[in-house]
């Protein structure tokens, strides 16, 4: 391999029309879009060559950038055409890959206001990211109830994904404190919401439900809800009171940094002998079994010659 | 002047250990300080050649990383010598100086958990800026009660200076909408917090009230409470409901970005004729009477010579 192409293997990045490796990948400090976190973001995976479900992606991160009044001049196509080029840089068959629109600053001598500024996108392809480490996947994660509610959605809407973490990672140091894997936050009252990147799931007498309100539509959470009528199981969006998860006879989590993961201990109880539980596997078993038949797939044609810069 | 001088003009930036003119200051985009927004900050001014009550902000800096974990390699002493440097080296005499904290990223295959990342400090120096216009400061502000309510601060402590500003930039678009200069965001049970980048008083028969939760705790705010108690005015810090604020005699926004500024307008309201009141007069022009006077200041060494980078 040519050291030119070397350099693309640990990621590739766009920024405003123009790509670079990953390590060269930076904003200015000045951006709001860091310095007011005034952002939305996607993130889409690819398995096996393959986007999954990138149509949803993109619908999304559309729908996100509208609510949050953010125009880039990437139309969707283009920014399919973006992450497809992104991808192929790097030549990485299983990716992590994101899309970001940033407000931008309004420049010198006009009002500080967001309407002033011109929004950017931003895209980056890296290789795939695991939400936690193959061995706590194949064991199940240990969860705990987070003593910081995650922020109300009257406040910030999580279905624009956004970058509002404080909530996520104070909750991620006590989990840490307490030798757990992650948090699950409740919302102001009590009911189940979501964790850090991953969409909450209970299974009571073999039906399954997840929260519907104050958490972000995860795409991964939509597939679940998919396969969950493929396979013959009912799924319930709703309300999730936190007596529900405790008292649950599986958890499980999911997530596009992993697909469907299984949960064996939230605080001190041990959900199914420490063993993700029958419908959790059935589903995480699924989910990989349809990514492997083409299920949602968009593949990436690696051979294709590199667009012009 | 030399083009070597002139290119610190605008702003120099000092970036874990490195000095830089502020058009080359970039984080990565993988930086959680930016990907989660995990990133803590301050900012001081400087008027007339000093940073004003610089010690108090230190103090604060420091709070807001011990709270969110955040622990760079600069002592304070380091930061003030950094924030002295930055100022000196654009020769600016009015100077908006931030500081901030991110946290990094853990390095690649080490655990993602923000436990895992080596956090550092990046600061910068730039030309002062005004919160609002100046003829708007002489006008008085115009603002709206935004419909959006404030995040509040069981989810994300306000108290260390955080860009979670989501909120605050859905209230800006909506007082953009309606004509305003800026939006006032309220608590989940309707009681006034504070604007985008500014603590709210109240004045209601002489006596000056201002939030005691769920805001930020401004160092101009603790300068206006100061100036008060050498004024012989009144000042209470507690809950403030909305109606008091709807009803209030004269009411006036603080901020490092501009000082004391009056307030002609809420909503529909006109208040004092649609002048700044007598209260809003005496603790603006206290304010900078005792800032040109010296009070809490901190004179800049321009003359020193510059630190090896």
């Amino acid at each position: 391999m040519s050291a030119t192409a070397a350099i693309w293997l640990s990621g590739s990045a766009y920024i405003d029309g123009r790509y670079m490796p990953i390590a060269e990948a930076m904003i200015p400090v000045t951006d709001w879009g860091y310095r007011r976190s005034d952002v939305t973001y996607d993130v889409v995976s690819v398995w096996d060559g393959a986007f999954f479900k990138l149509d949803d992606h993109l619908r999304r991160f559309r729908a996100s950038m509208d609510w949050m009044r953010l125009h880039p001049r990437e139309s969707d196509d283009d920014i399919r055409g973006i992450l497809h080029e992104l991808v192929r840089r790097t030549g990485l068959r299983e990716a992590y890959v994101a899309m970001d629109c940033l407000r931008g600053a309004a420049p010198p001598n006009v009002r500080r206001h967001p309407a002033n500024a011109r929004n950017y996108l931003l895209a980056y392809a890296v290789p795939y990211v695991w939400l936690m480490p193959r061995e706590v996947i194949e064991r199940g994660a240990h969860l705990i109830v987070a003593s910081t509610p995650r922020i109300p959605e009257v406040c910030v809407n999580p279905r624009a994904k956004n970058f509002h973490w404080a909530d996520m990672t104070r909750a991620l140091f006590e989990a840490q404190d307490k030798g757990a894997d992650n948090p699950v936050l409740l919302d102001l009252e009590g009911n189940v919401t979501e964790g850090p990147g991953f969409n909450v799931f209970a299974v009571t007498d073999g039906v399954v439900a997840t929260p519907d309100r104050g958490v972000l539509e995860g795409i991964t959470r939509l597939a679940v809800i998919q396969l969950c009528d493929k396979l013959g199981l009912r799924c319930e969006t709703r309300t999730v009171p936190l007596k529900e998860l405790r008292d649950a006879d599986e958890i499980f989590i999911s997530s596009t940094a992993g697909g469907v993961m299984g949960v064996t201990r939230l605080d001190e109880r041990i959900l199914g002998n420490g063993r993700p539980g029958p419908v959790t596997e059935r589903l995480h078993e699924a989910y990989w079994r349809f990514r492997r038949e083409g299920w949602c797939c968009e593949p990436i044609d690696y051979a294709r010659a590199e667009a012009a810069e």
